[in-house]
């Protein structure tokens, strides 16, 4: 076990975040953590509950989706991660929760418009809703599509997964990775910070504006650009 | 006392969860615990409050309401929790609350439509809101009456009680049940959680459309089909 | 001191519940305690921190607002106080707070409609919400005069004080009273929580309508009526 | 360090009760405290979580926004404070949140509007939203612009920031200051509670209208004038 240790320990603290952080009810949510060099990732067990968990009983499954080490069954969405481990090279982390806000925005079908600098802090895009999979798909492997569901929606609007880091999968819920578990978990609840302050600006303002591009560029770069000056 | 020393434990412990989960203030809320060998149900004593509350004073009530074993009145809606134990062979659990935003739903005398995956993964249909009571049965023995109001609902809408565990009251609030203590106020947190989705989903796309069939009947077999792969 | 202390226990535990029960920010708030048969009542100190409060600084003021003991300067709201313990007899409790839901709506110089059985298990009617005070009366002696407000709403509405217990004060706040204080800070958190959900059942519904009168009076009598089998 | 331990101290303090008031997430937000005398003030390092705060890694930077002491880089919005120190010589507290239903004000361009008591007692205006900034301005020094973009919708509304302790700046968030770090952080959660109600009054009754002159006046006085008597 102790070859998986690191991402284990990785996985078990990120998800016991989740609640604690509001983000989830009961088991409604998993984080994975991955490494790339062994090709596998530790996730959740399935409908354990969150004051059961340890990083002992973390699942390790390879980026085919098959479990490598663990006894019990992997987080039903394990597939839906292993699809976008295997094609995004450079993240370590996925989150996935039904979070009040980011979901309503989900069921709601609707992206979300980018309204503020709260927003453009973290994205220089409305955040992307994915439409509901074809039948076609949902009676495949339907976690396993739900990943290409995810891939399909960023190149169909012609954004990278290393800029964009967070998602809405229509009808159903929100997923976010990151570079770092840490990142996946950030983005997680900085999502659902975004869904509720854009809701309520609609409510406030019906006929309200996206955020000028020039007002956009100005705060992602004071985050991300080359000449970035936020944080240490 | 010991024989009914299971069914006290449970419905107290049930019953102290119910604020801890932001289900109730005060003592707007009373979960039940039934055996059906025995045929009596435990149930939180009406307008004690939740510090106060011990398996001991639990009042044990038989399946026509009355009280066979304790000191205390039982909850003013025993008589409702009595009629479904006595026609619903198969739970043994029963939770009423007056849960925020699913009385909302329930005082708008309108059914929570489906609207996301949250939602299918306990329910393949509306969440139904049963029709105020008739004046005639409102003057006859209301509480009992509020039972039969829960059972001629999902007759009429063609639904079994084993598959969907909830229900709104119009005008009044939910009430949930289960096989166990334990799902019946899980459901009562769902249901919630859902009734506060459904709400923000509205208010964010009020032309928003149902979840499609496919949808709705793959996450709930993920969850309850013979195939089902959630939980260990 | 001793001949008031029981008032000033009642009046400081009150108010230390304000914030515990999510009711004030602050010092946005204030709960007296009398005793009628003294002719006086204790009160928070004018803008003191909930944790700087204790029962020896609660103010001891008569019923007409003069202080009767007591170092520090009592609430801004006092002569509020003063004046209906003056002509209401029959309560030993008043509490005022700008709680978020109730405060919305008497900012909206709206009644809250009796939407369901929740409301109905407090009062038979929409709670009222007096209209803002005359030019004149601002001009008076507005505190002394808020109470008056209060009062003559009531009357134009037909209502008993010992019946509706709570009532808006429009563009200000609300004010609930009781028999005792304890009853006063209950009908404070009930108000709230009728408020939140009055605002989203027309969310959910905007052409929802009242409560039946028959349901109305069925759920107050559980509680209230003669034959009443609520609590023990 | 010793001649800047006190707002060292000061500053850290009130950073510090940032979460615990509810008023951000992770580290979106800062607060500094000035001492004239000395020219400079304290403030957040830019990015550091909460927990790791401390007095000693508190940034001494003048009103010029050039650090004095401390090996930390200080917050983005450092030049901002700076420029208000430095025009405002009777405030030493400055308060920059992304507090959830203030900055959804500021997202929808919108002053907030005075619709009651709560807000009154604070402030005898709406509350002013400052037009998003011109695309020179933004193109220019960011954050030394958005005091510049503060200062001159005081100017345009004719309203001095010794009355006036808040402003949302369009499209971003709101800042508080005050003559003291406290009462700055004090106007930070009062804001974001009179946002919360605005909103909320507007869904509830979408024409009301303003508070009256009278009212606001009075409500104003009783804490502010010359004759108030809020307090001790």
């Amino acid at each position: 076990m102790s070859r998986y240790k690191h991402i284990r320990e990785q996985a078990y603290k990120a998800n016991m975040q989740l609640p604690e952080l509001g983000l989830v009810i009961f088991t409604f949510g998993n984080v994975s953590a991955a490494d790339h060099n062994l090709g596998v990732f530790a996730i959740k067990p399935s409908g354990i509950p969150y004051d059961k968990l340890s990083p002992g009983n973390m699942v390790i499954v390879d980026f085919e989706g098959n479990v490598v080490e663990g006894t019990l069954r992997p987080s039903s969405d394990t597939k839906t991660h292993a699809v976008l481990y295997k094609h995004w090279a450079n993240i370590t982390g996925i989150v996935h929760t039904h979070s009040t806000y980011a979901t309503a925005w989900a069921q709601s079908q609707r992206d979300i418009p980018i309204f503020g600098t709260t927003h453009a802090d973290h994205n220089t895009n409305d955040i992307p809703c994915a439409a509901p999979m074809s039948d076609e798909r949902i009676k495949g492997d339907y976690e396993y599509q739900t990943g290409f569901q995810i891939m399909d929606c960023l190149k169909d609007r012609g954004l990278s997964y290393e800029e964009t880091e967070m998602i809405l999968v229509g009808n159903h819920a929100p997923f976010t990775w990151g570079k770092t578990v840490e990142q996946a978990l950030y983005n997680s609840a900085v999502l659902e910070n975004i869904a509720k302050m854009a809701w309520l600006t609609e409510q406030i303002n019906p006929s309200v504006t996206r955020l000028k591009h020039t007002l956009v560029k100005k705060h992602y770069e004071r985050k991300h650009g080359p000449g970035s000056y936020y944080g240490q």
